[in-house]
């Protein structure tokens, strides 16, 4: 039994009242209690449990990144409208004072930030392309981080975050590799959001591209498979939620980074990004709101007497 | 034997050298990897173990926050240089190609960008002060964040990032209360960080106030001896950096977010906060970059075989 019946707004009300969630007053931005966290650590160690074998190197990067690193990804040319960009103020005392006192009445003080060289970083892969730099070994790459992202999308659903973590995985070497890896890690993904009793599916899907020419873009990428999710219902019956993406970018970021492979082509990489808010809240929707009363099978899962992996 | 006898270049080489850390191009920003990431969750349980029996409610809250309570907080008004705010891009689809084509030709974009409701969280405990608006308890208010924190200081030195993950614990209630809990906790951490071996002490500090008010805050800051810092020498023995720092806010805070204590006075609050990355990084600059070369007991002081009490 859904803990609200696929409403929005209910879901958000339940979250908050059960504590689960702190509101701040700007949508899409909410602090997560010791309840929250705890299930997405454990789920977090869950995914370390399952690729431990892979052996993928781990790395956290911090929510800025190098705003030049993105204008290189092309994220600005498709999303333009979801990136974040850091501004600062680099004046001196007078304007510190004229900054102040506009705050103090109410007026707008946009004009006294000026743009930084960071920006917010809008998937947790952005950072790691540019290490990929250079000419992979014959086996390729293979990189897992769990970073802090942002998406200009404010919204009162409590799934569409502005600012969340998304645990991903990178691999980076020639289709036939990238490829295989994608498929099996389709494949696993199912099988663990299932193993927790959620009512997930794969399904072909697209990125929200900005725009007419994005509409193309989209219907391109739907054509040619480069992007399944793996959904449940969460706010609504028809419009299932993504919980996990998987991602086949062909030599996009090869080309845009200068990755090769070893017999010279240029490398393609593919990721999976498993948003882990949306996982923990499907789990909240799916199970209700106190995870002492989740079927035993899913709460064992999670709160195995075992330490989990690290990643 | 620190293991740069205390140069900036040096320890930023060594640690990019050993892996700890992966430069992007921008100063105070970069990876971690699964080593460092490590130590600081490690570190992180220690403090969660120490401070178990207190009580705190933990919670973790994103690297964005709302700006209007940036603004009513007062941080702009004495650090408008080290704030952050996030802009991003409402154009429609002529102006994003407009936006798109400046990138490519390498020209300035600020002005495709505006300024949105939110700003980057320059301390831990921010977002909590709104949460205690209205009357504390008796017993006052404790609340333990781990959230990443921005400050606009851009610098070679690595342990003055523009992001990073700072713990804190917030005490909220009369003036003997929260000064009572400052003082118990200068103490514990101080304690804390010598048994893992730093070459820590404890001093009055002030924070970095703008301009030449600041200046004077600064001064009277210091006098009244409302904050302290745990400091190690890093990256020169004369200008030791600050692990934790221990603030007395007075009613600051109480009076921004209207908060009281139940004999109808303002509240008054206290916070500490620990600097994650810096104590991870002390303990590579005293005991080498090799946590397995470590001292045997700083070594199974982090490593120990039970698993660390979570928050």
């Amino acid at each position: 039994m859904p803990a609200t019946a696929y409403d929005a707004e209910k879901f958000f009300r339940g979250l908050t009242d059960a504590g689960l969630i702190v509101p701040v007053g700007v949508p899409g931005i909410f602090g997560r209690n010791h309840v929250f966290e705890d299930v997405l650590e454990r789920f977090n160690a869950l995914v370390n449990e399952i690729a431990k074998a892979d052996g993928a190197d781990y790395f956290v990067y911090p929510p800025t990144m190098s705003r030049s690193v993105l204008e290189q990804s092309g994220f600005l040319d498709n999303f333009p409208n979801l990136a974040g960009t850091v501004f600062s103020f680099n004046g001196k005392e007078l304007t510190a004072r004229q900054l102040s006192e506009a705050i103090h009445n109410g007026e707008d003080w946009e004009r006294y930030e000026n743009m930084t060289e960071m920006a917010l970083n809008p998937a947790s892969c952005y950072p790691v392309y540019p290490t990929f730099t250079g000419t992979v070994p014959r086996e390729g790459k293979l990189v897992t981080v769990l970073n802090w992202v942002f998406r200009r999308e404010p919204s009162r659903e409590p799934t569409r975050m502005q600012s969340f973590r998304m645990r991903e995985f990178v691999r980076c070497g020639t289709p036939e590799q990238v490829v295989e890896w994608r498929d099996m890690w389709l494949e696993r993904g199912l099988r663990l959001l299932q193993s927790l009793q959620l009512p997930v599916v794969a399904e072909v899907a697209s990125d929200p591209f900005f725009g007419r020419i994005g509409k193309m873009l989209a219907d391109s990428q739907r054509e040619q498979k480069l992007k399944f999710e793996v959904t449940a219902p969460m706010i609504s019956e028809e419009n299932r939620t993504a919980l996990c993406s998987f991602n086949f970018h062909q030599d996009h970021f090869g080309q845009a980074f200068h990755i090769r492979t070893e017999d010279g082509n240029v490398a393609n990489t593919a990721c999976l990004g498993i948003g882990l808010e949306r996982v923990v809240m499907a789990l909240f929707q799916t199970h209700g709101f106190d995870p002492e009363n989740w079927p035993s099978e899913v709460h064992d899962k999670l709160w195995v007497p075992t330490q989990h992996a690290r990643a």
